[in-house]
């Protein structure tokens, strides 16, 4: 038997079935029509944006990094619930402009955006984060022969990183955003050719479940963001300070304690430099935000042993929750939260091996896990699946239907 | 500087750049109409398939495994030249049966078949190959409902696997097959239930650069058929002896020797047993048949530098191409061959990454690798990308558009 990571306390059942967003999975699949199913639960979004605010000093915004989960209906719930979205390309743009979202409250940042994504960003008003000094001469370029003022951010690759941060996003050679001492110039370009500057786009790491690395890297964030704008000589409207707060996923992983978090932001942000007294503040989330609102519904279509193993083989699998079976980013695979959602709470009783449908080994929803005994029809819950799961998993594999995803 | 692995010699230049199907990468790129694009060169197709065809004793039928390339124009164009079809989904089923290819020479496996796939295969004349006793009893009961006589093969979780193979799909406790010891009795009870019993379906690795290794496990596999032949007490029509044959894709690999493996795969199957006298053979390949055939093609967007490396911004990336980035099924991440496919052939002048469009530091398609010096516009060709590239990666992660793909 191996552990699993820890199931959201937002997660209960009735009747032995689990509840999400109040209702059984038994209804929820029945209104979508079939399984997998992704679902995700707007009140525990709101729930962790409420939180969020609460903690944070109240001239930090939120914004919603939607790279972590574009379904249009969850966009359009954050839309309602943040003060701005940052998209990755010009497809998510166009989900975040029809979410209700101001496009002066959308960013758009990402290596390689062509020159067409920056015509799209820069006539619909959107602010786009430049990750080259290459990519500020094009947008500069088009907004001239758009006729439209570009509104420019700048991202910064900081010197420093979110200590034992999931994902390295800066420190280092990075193909994001602009060394520090290539910013300063840039900036100065800009504001004389006439750009709209947006300010300072600074993401220091993802995936951080230790609270004083992001509390370090967000207030490191702060003073070179002073020293930025001092040695530009113009205040940043605002101060993007990027996300990387981390949800527990697997066994021993505990949730940050963002109250300490915010405290400490808090501080920072009042120690500022004179240079940002005027400056707007923003943290960007995507993961802790939505993670634990969505679960992956599976169905158990076979249960067959193999050699003295117990294998539970559902109609899922890792094209549409890659990152659940270990393959996306991860050098050892551990074991996501998962229960059987149709007996749900009740005592596990034997030991099963969770797999896909698909033809391959590697698709293995859970190793080895404490289950109570479930039956073929029985539908195996996936929890943590709200980001980074219907998106960035290979849908097209092996010619099985993409997931159905619903919002309650 | 890092390695890479060799591109295929099929390659070569013009005036400069590369050719694929004797066409430069420009012409096919404006054919499609925009990077990225994976090309799929048919001619390439037929060579491995008339060199393996030469290799292998004629009384073994070549399948080719979708699952690795299902791109319609490509299962067409080995409908042409292969024996049979090998499916892992009703979806997949669909393309081969409007490739051309009888329903007869097709099969159909994986684990988690769902009733409506059965009834689908069943309806259709389709091969089963049974993943486990509860499948056969659904596919009988389907059977007997749709008044159809039912194809059925056996899978069989053969107690060895290849030596070193890429991924193991046999020994021990899989969610692959069933477990030899119960293969008599079902192959029994699916004859006595009036079944077409089809033979046995036999898979014990994939992805294997160890000649010897391929040929132990062939010659284990077809004693293996003997013996349940044997026990069964009827002749298997078709023994499927799976695949497992790779392909280089990293430093130091080398390609398999097939024509060693074809004359002991003849001794193997002239030394046969009584009980298997009469059957036929197959093997199934994916990979081996496909991989090298295509070439993923991304253009290069920035030219940028970080604390003096040197990244080559592409507009592809891990969406297309996962595997290349070294998210899919690998510990360690190695560089497949690449190059810059308008300078093909020159010398390299510089070191460089290879990166894509995604806002993540996981999407890098190669790694501070020796190439020409190349500039914004030029493209930049990933080799061995015919096999699980654009099926088997998550197209849809941050909203940029798929991958085209074309076949010449």
């Amino acid at each position: 038997m191996k552990p699993m990571g820890t199931i959201p306390a937002d997660y209960v059942a009735r009747d032995g079935e689990l509840l999400i967003g109040g209702r059984t999975v038994d209804d929820l699949i029945g209104e979508a029509g079939d399984t997998p199913l992704f679902v995700y639960d707007r009140a525990i979004m709101a729930a962790r944006v409420a939180r969020l605010r609460a903690a944070l000093p109240p001239d930090v915004a939120i914004h919603y990094a939607m790279k972590a989960n574009p379904h249009p209906g969850v966009v359009a719930a954050f839309a309602g619930m943040v003060g701005g979205i940052d998209v990755a390309s010009a497809g998510e743009m166009r989900v975040a402009l029809a979410s209700g979202m101001a496009a002066d409250d959308i960013s758009f940042a990402g290596p390689g955006k062509r020159d067409r994504e920056l015509e799209a960003a820069i006539a619909a008003g959107v602010t786009i984060n430049l990750e080259s000094l290459a990519e500020g001469v094009r947008a500069l370029g088009i907004g001239a022969r758009l006729g439209v003022r570009p509104r420019l951010a700048v991202r910064v690759n900081p010197n420093f990183e979110i200590r034992g941060s999931g994902m390295r996003m800066g420190g280092g050679a990075k193909p994001f955003g602009i060394d520090e001492d290539q910013v300063v110039p840039l900036c100065r370009d800009m504001i004389a050719a006439g750009a709209e500057w947006r300010g300072f786009h600074i993401f220091a790491g993802s995936q951080a479940l230790d609270a004083d690395a992001i509390i370090e890297a967000q207030a490191a964030t702060v003073a070179l963001a002073g020293r930025l704008a001092d040695a530009v000589g113009a205040t940043p409207p605002l101060v993007n300070l990027g996300g990387g707060l981390g949800i527990p996923y697997f066994p021993g992983e505990l949730p940050l304690d963002v109250e300490r978090i915010g405290a400490a932001l808090a501080e920072a942000i009042a120690a500022r430099a004179p240079s940002i007294a005027g400056s707007g503040f923003a943290v960007e989330l995507g993961r802790w935000l939505v993670g634990e609102a969505g679960v992956y519904l599976t169905r158990i279509v076979d249960r067959k042993e193999s050699h003295g193993e117990l294998f539970l083989v559902t109609d899922g699998g890792l094209h549409h929750q890659l990152a659940a079976s270990g393959n996306f980013g991860t050098v050892v695979r551990r074991n996501y939260p998962v229960a059987v959602a149709t007996r749900f709470g009740q005592a596990a009783d034997e030991t099963a091996s969770v797999v896909g449908c698909l033809c391959t080994p590697l698709d293995r929803l859970a190793d080895k896990v404490a289950l109570p005994r479930a039956e073929v029809g029985d539908v195996i819950a996936v929890f943590m699946a709200g980001a980074y799961g219907a998106s960035a998993s290979p849908q097209a594999f092996l010619g099985h239907p993409p997931a159905l995803e619903m919002i309650v």
